[in-house]
């Protein structure tokens, strides 16, 4: 393909996602520089009859993911065949279109969706701003990921315009809660796993089977209303200060495009508990920027979090409960042990007590108008690096 | 129907299910006495290209659901008349199978599960119980109907059998969390809403509203493992604690059977704010038991509630998040005034220090053997009383 060698979307990536073209029917195709390849067509030239053909004329990713790692290897390999060599030109001109002549759509149909608080400086700076007389991790936060339950219905694509939300909200200083816009509108800057191999009721996932159930990963932003939030959360969590829209990337990695990613992590004292332990590299090198209005505001490094992505889903499951496939998990804002580093608006402003400076202007938390986009790199199998899908939103007035 | 007329199941119930003879397709059928009607080849005979018969050749509700109010009431309307009058009979008798003789399905595919705190006995309770030197209400309880997001993967239907969940527990007295089976497991006796008709991102449910997007009612074990929860809940709420299974009723009882069973709240102060406020009855004059191993052991009335199931719709979506269909909310624990009113056993022993008598014995928490069924009763249209369908569940060692 010209233009996609050594471009952040080469053959060292080919990240997977859902298009159509002038309405007709969203399917899955496979990114290769600035163009999409539409899969479906091209794999039934070779084999009129083929399952993954039929898997990817469907408008998710599901059905593909669902098939497993032999399944998802052998398309992998057969893309890199076709796209790559000359000799397939014929077959695939027809089908690779100009992401400018697509419209893309969610990727995943989401199953349940479990958003994590895996970054011990993310977990330790919320904790200074909110419980300042408090230690700032709780006791619980070393022993295991904690977790919750986040909204799967309001998960939208990069671009959807987000509408500041309502809701209640009681600042320390009010008498009463009143409704109204948030005050307080933030992002998180956080990293998605998406679930391909089911598992079923009462079966643990180990960590070592990792790799087997998850498909790939996604950039997400966990849009917040932080002034709601605080209102709601005790005892039983965050909910409408989450739940009005999560933004997740067209794109979804495969995990096989990340094999050159795999880092150690910073380190786990105490030592976890025998379930939680992991064997080898279980991090990941990625490194993320969160853009406000075109300028770089933050750069989250993914390899500073504390709680692996396989310790993650084996906590999920150590209560027996089950994983479908389309189940997404979040990592948890990503935040670095710099100031530079941190991924929430409510970090970057010290809870909005401190404003930090964009362009000469003093910000704290987000604007009717502002555009935020999160940007994700990693390295690639051939030494170069690639770009994850990018997660992009603009905050729309309350309505 | 023989058998069906002055029974909990009679022509002024008519809840909806999904069953499957011998293995096949499993379909949307109508409860009447001991009987199932399938529905689709009785409305077929009629009218071959009958939508209504299109949704019920379906394995879930959800698609008969998404039809809306007007074709809620239609059905209904000549479900009542194809049953009662004898000029129907050789029409419907091919298609009336003995519930003995069907297996019965999960009725709805659900999207997005919430469970809600609406009790305030319930969470007085709990108060005292965990947080014996604080006020039991936290100053949010009420401002807003507390709730969180739970697993929609692991709802499963009445008599999946519940295998002991395993998991992190600490208690106070212990230094270091181990990982096993849970010492406290629990139940919770709820009542279940499920959504028809879905709302658009961005829009509100207003109370007003309830009734155009809410289909029925089941009802609800939400089993907890106190244990799991009471280590991992501080600070982003319940998650595995509550992750590994919820049993639902294979009946939905529509809105239209619960007419007679509206009924005033017991008082809401202070005053909610205008997106809470509600019109004339609100609450639900449902009665539960709670019976273990064949003894009833608690009552609790869902009259009692503080919060109304419209307040709890309203509330989800007042940030403008969405309502899919086969949504489900779910109203917290059901727990009276009285101590033998209380739908948990937590509350039941008392957080296991006060253990209560079963036929002599001493219980707390549940055993491995145990069986836990929910009945629930209201008024009916005529003047009976119907019986909602029952939840029952038995509690598997840990694997």
């Amino acid at each position: 393909m010209p233009g996609a060698a050594g471009s952040p979307f080469d053959l060292d990536h080919l990240p997977y996602g859902v298009f159509s073209r002038s309405g007709d029917q969203p399917r899955v195709g496979v990114r290769i520089g600035d163009h999409v390849l539409d899969l479906a067509p091209v794999a039934e030239i070779g084999d009129p009859a083929s399952a993954l053909a039929r898997a990817w004329r469907t408008p998710s990713l599901n059905a593909f993911m669902a098939m497993g790692r032999d399944q998802w290897a052998i398309a992998r390999e057969w893309i890199e065949e076709v796209l790559r060599h000359d000799v397939h030109e014929a077959r695939t001109a027809p089908h690779l279109h100009p992401l400018a002549d697509v419209e893309l759509h969610l990727p995943v149909e989401v199953g349940d969706y479990v958003d994590f608080y895996a970054s011990e400086h993310h977990a330790s700076n919320v904790g200074r701003i909110f419980r300042p007389d408090q230690e700032p991790l709780l006791p619980n936060w070393k022993h295991l990921p904690v977790g919750y339950h986040g909204r799967a219905g309001t998960i939208v694509p990069s671009g959807t315009g987000i509408v500041r939300p309502q809701g209640q909200r009681k600042a320390p200083t009010e008498d009463a809660p009143t409704v109204g816009p948030s005050r307080r509108l933030d992002i998180e800057a956080e990293l998605g796993f998406v679930v391909g191999v089911p598992s079923a009721l009462g079966d643990r996932v180990t960590t070592g089977d990792f790799a087997r159930h998850t498909f790939g990963v996604v950039g997400l932003n966990d849009w917040s209303a932080r002034d709601i939030q605080a209102w709601e959360y005790v005892p039983l969590g965050p909910f409408l200060g989450k739940s009005f829209a999560t933004t997740i990337s067209h794109w979804v990695t495969p995990l096989a495009a990340l094999d050159a990613a795999w880092t150690d992590l910073p380190g786990q004292d105490p030592r976890p508990l025998d379930y939680l332990q992991v064997d080898g590299p279980a991090g990941l090198d990625i490194s993320v920027e969160v853009v406000l209005n075109g300028t770089v505001v933050s750069r989250p490094p993914y390899s500073s979090m504390y709680w692996s992505p396989a310790q993650m889903l084996a906590h999920t499951t150590v209560n027996g409960a089950s994983v479908r496939t389309g189940d997404l998990w979040a990592s948890g804002t990503i935040s670095g042990p710099e100031p530079d580093q941190r991924g929430s608006f409510l970090e970057l402003s010290w809870g909005g007590k401190e404003p930090f400076l964009v362009d000469g202007e003093e910000r704290s938390f987000l604007e009717d108008g502002d555009e935020v986009t999160l940007r994700y790199t990693a390295p690639g199998t051939s030494g170069g690096r690639i770009s994850l899908g990018e997660v992009t939103g603009r905050i729309l007035p309350a309505t």
